[in-house]
């Protein structure tokens, strides 16, 4: 891709459909005026999510810059480029993930909850019945979950459990963790911790807050081989068995993993080791046995719920005929965006304390999914852009540029009509900040409020300065996802509503949104730095950037010996590789050592 | 501006220079190409920035795609454009601030520092030497400070205080939360709970934690008349006055604001009205009496050392020239990408968790200062792209896109060579993980990996399917920061190296970095739109999204009368506006209710 010259998706006829539209009508689409011109604009372009409990999700996509001919033409570039044949295969067990080889499906593990009524279809994967396998592996961990909640399952001393402590990869636990802050109602008493970090700090600050007789660890690793997980592990490894026996250890650690000898080899009981899903990709890992610290936290039954709320989704997006399928919409008015006006970002604007790390889920999402340059069977290069750069938060602190800003930024608000606990009155402030965003986005900054801030007194000399008539523009585009309050079931629907609108997307760009590369190559660089930084003999491996990098933070690091003090000041001042004499370390010349020496003290202080 | 076009800076001389270079070199630069033609590309594009405590800052831009030549030109523009003349008038006390006709001094403050040696400067801004009067405000928060932390001023039982609740804007107060995460080994034991949102949930969480005797509430607000402020205020005053007098509270309020007699009718005692410092603007709010909880948490000493940071970095940017200025070098390189490539965020990446808030600090910074349409004086219409979106955070989470997507992102990865707790072990792995990404997104992945990747065992049948040689091409430029640690110090000069990066950026794009308009509208919207939905009777004030989405809200919540709900779903299933009769509530006609009644149950249920 030629950097400079934004990509845009033209190479196909329903695209140049779309990009002729864009240029005729398109880019210049004033939401507002077309609000004036039909009032019922808000009746066609918004959908009720209808759900059996929890109350009925509202989207509101009318404040996009969109018109009933563009929906029908994005709706149509769906089709033509095979979103409900893409959609029918995952659901029904096709290997989606063809570098793998390998079907994705986290619908499978959502409808195989052991708390609802046991759907009668079968997804066969090789010959062999997925569905019936999710079940087995969610009722496994449905009853494990039970045996912590009730007592029957303790720590050493017999005292049931107070504190989880959860090790793995973000990617793993993101999820989990996001949707245990969302839920602060239903949530049961264990304190939950969350340790996805490469800094150890997390880790000890943990442990000296935690009880070790009444702390669980839960080790999330796909292979169990993840430096990072294996480090933090056995850090609370030895932790534990500081005061204690290997015995009593296996009552405190349990293991997601597929790699079972090697959990067991850790030191977890056998029957303690629940298998991570391959069937589910890693940006959708809450909804297995990968979900077990969202279970522990809210127990059997609203884990149950949560389930049953992203089933519900599925079904939805299943069933639902492309012009009133939610997830379809919302990621061709996405596509829209992102591929014609070239909006290179999405917002994500939860507005509620608990969703804080919503965003961030939804950035892993997509970005993880679809943040690929090279698409196709063929993996050839895309001459458009791909997933946009999700970013969000709370919107009171980046409303300027949102407001007022040169980018077009689609923004998603997301807000419950009850807060969690039932007292409406502040909430009430809250829906209302939320909602005037989302109008004044679209209305811009009239002309009055300008002038009134003018003849503010004392603001004297500016008045003078010719003033053009607008402030801000408006026009800017905005979804409204308005739930009744956020419950498992309504969490569930809604995480499900962007897994679905991000793998609609991966179709239209063709990426393969289940394979995932990038981790192993760092982790590999990441081991030879280690090493290098370690051994100062190790070194000069990179270019004169790394390289320098590394130096400054060796000379800063603890020098052990006089050796290691000259070698890290010789490589610091001098381009050429260390000579062999230094290299070996015990004998050496001694004069080299005076000149290294008195060179280093010279350049360095 | 023509949403659809990607604007550049081509509307004078200097900007279509460096566009010309753009297309006949800029745009194919290939940076590690430039690390094999020149081996001291490193010496040629880093700096250090040298400390008088706490260890050098190394600044590495040079993986970034820049040449001598073109870096060259970038200079020649921050030249053109008046940078320099803009920071000695600003360092000198000129009206910075057009609009609002106000000097905009964060560097007096820095300067202020009452345990740092007196400068023997004047600044003068009416006649009125403003670097005195920073004095005597910081001396009056030093004296307080100390007085909390020596004892003498206690709660109203005589105990020490434990805790300190602050309760102000999120703009007001995301610095020094900040920086008091970011700083865990310079804390006193003082525990801080920031409450800056418009949701009540997280001031009653914090209620609920905290004893009334030993708790302080530092209450900050520019002119103590912010709606969610005076709520939250207000909540906190009932709570402690449920058990105690009037007088008592006197000892548990201090606050940080313009508005002195409307503090001390709130409560506070005169002697702790500590003035809100209208030299700095919002987006700098950590370093005049703003910075007060900071304080707190740090101790007079520290806050001081943290200050002196700052200034540290003001000294720099005031006195080394322009090829040598690390914040203007850092500012156009952002610029280069920004308006010839079009970039269109910003990606800052700090390795270390306690640094978790600083991505956040430097959009609101950033976004906040330059997020801005209307530029100029005559704020006309700005036909380029001003401030990106600035977003970040573990990169681990997002690395997938920024390795293999299609935007081009800036990255800034932070990293200090030792661990705030001084354990280095684990801290190497994180400084690993940090280095490799930067070396990994400019080398790419190369071919080998990708076919050893292919060749594994059972992947059978992809490896006949034909491949790229590349998997991610690289050329991805970053910026690395590396501190020796994290101490008042060093951070204090990284904040303010941010800070005159974006007034640097500022001044290209002209754009007015000091005025902020769209909180006051997005406030009174706010309101009205709180008054429709506590009063069902009012409503369709907007248009039939905002109606819809309103009506959709009201409808899920409390519903106390007949006539609410009739009003309520009348308003949800009609688009003309209610009629007169029902309006008035009281009196109707009962085959209305009944017909209502009617159609509301047959189309809601």
């Amino acid at each position: 891709m030629s950097f400079g010259e934004k990509p845009r998706l033209t190479d196909e006829e329903c695209f140049q459909k779309i990009q002729e539209y864009f240029y005729s009508n398109g880019k210049d689409i004033n939401i507002n005026q077309m609000f004036q011109d039909d009032p019922d604009r808000f009746g066609k372009f918004s959908s009720i999510f209808h759900t059996p409990r929890d109350g009925d999700l509202l989207v509101d996509y009318s404040k996009n810059k969109i018109t009933e001919p563009l929906l029908q033409k994005l709706l149509e570039l769906a089709k033509q480029r095979g979103v409900e044949q893409a959609r029918d295969l995952m659901f029904r067990g096709a290997k989606v993930n063809q570098e793998e080889n390998k079907a994705v499906l986290p619908n499978v593990l959502r409808d195989a909850n052991p708390n609802s009524a046991h759907s009668k279809n079968q997804v066969i994967v090789d010959n062999f019945n997925v569905l019936n396998d999710c079940k087995d592996l969610l009722e496994k961990m449905f009853k494990f979950v039970d045996s912590v909640h009730s007592g029957q399952w303790t720590g050493c001393d017999g005292k049931p459990f107070t504190d989880i402590v959860v090790i793995g990869q973000i990617g793993l636990t993101l999820a989990s963790q996001m949707a245990t802050e969302a839920l602060p109602g239903y949530r049961t008493s264990l304190e939950m911790h969350y340790i996805n970090n490469v800094d150890g700090t997390a880790m000890v600050d943990v442990l000296t807050k935690v009880k070790r007789c009444t702390t669980l660890f839960v080790i999330i690793s796909e292979n169990f081989d993840d430096p990072i997980v294996l480090r933090n592990s056995a850090t609370a490894k030895k932790w534990f068995l500081k005061w204690s026996s290997a015995k009593d250890m296996a009552q405190h650690f349990v293991a997601v993993t597929l790699n079972k000898p090697e959990a067991i080899h850790f030191g977890v009981l056998p029957c303690n080791v629940f298998r991570y899903c391959e069937y589910a990709a890693e940006c959708h890992s809450v909804w297995g046995a990968i979900g077990l610290p969202l279970a522990l936290s809210l127990g059997k039954e609203n884990f149950a719920t949560f389930l049953a709320g992203g089933k519900h989704m599925d079904d939805h997006f299943k069933s639902a005929p492309i012009d009133t399928n939610i997830p379809i919409i919302l990621a061709m008015i996405g596509i829209w965006y992102n591929n014609f006006f070239c909006a290179e970002t999405q917002a994500v604007l939860p507005y509620d304390p608990n969703l804080r790390s919503f965003p961030s889920y939804v950035q892993f999402l997509n970005m993880k999914s679809n943040g690929k340059q090279y698409i196709g069977l063929n993996q050839s290069e895309a001459n458009f852009q791909t997933s946009p750069i999700v970013w969000g938060g709370n919107l009171e602190e980046n409303c300027q540029l949102l407001h007022q800003g040169t980018a077009t930024v689609p923004c998603d608000f997301i807000v419950s009509a009850m807060p969690h606990d039932g007292i409406t009155d502040q909430h009430k402030t809250l829906i209302a900040h939320c909602i005037s965003h989302g109008e004044i986005l679209m209305k811009g900054w009239p002309n009055e409020t300008r002038e009134s801030k003018n003849s503010h007194p004392g603001s004297g000399e500016p008045s003078e300065v010719p003033i053009e008539d607008k402030f801000q523009d408006g026009n800017r585009p905005s979804t409204t996802i308005v739930v009744k309050q956020f419950t498992p079931f309504t969490l569930g629907a809604l995480m499900v509503l962007y897994e679905h609108k991000a793998f609609v997307q991966s179709v239209i760009w063709d990426v393969d949104p289940f394979v995932h590369h990038s981790n192993s190559l760092s982790m590999s660089t990441a081991s030879e730095m280690l090493a290098s930084l370690e051994d100062p003999r190790k070194s000069r491996l990179f270019n004169s950037s790394t390289n320098g990098l590394m130096a400054f933070i060796k000379k800063r690091l603890e020098i052990k010996t006089l050796t290691d003090l000259i070698l890290v000041s010789y490589e610091f001042l001098y381009d050429p590789p260390v000579p062999e004499i230094l290299r070996k370390g015990e004998i050496f010349n001694l004069a080299v050592v005076v000149a290294s020496a008195y060179v280093w003290f010279q350049f360095v202080y």
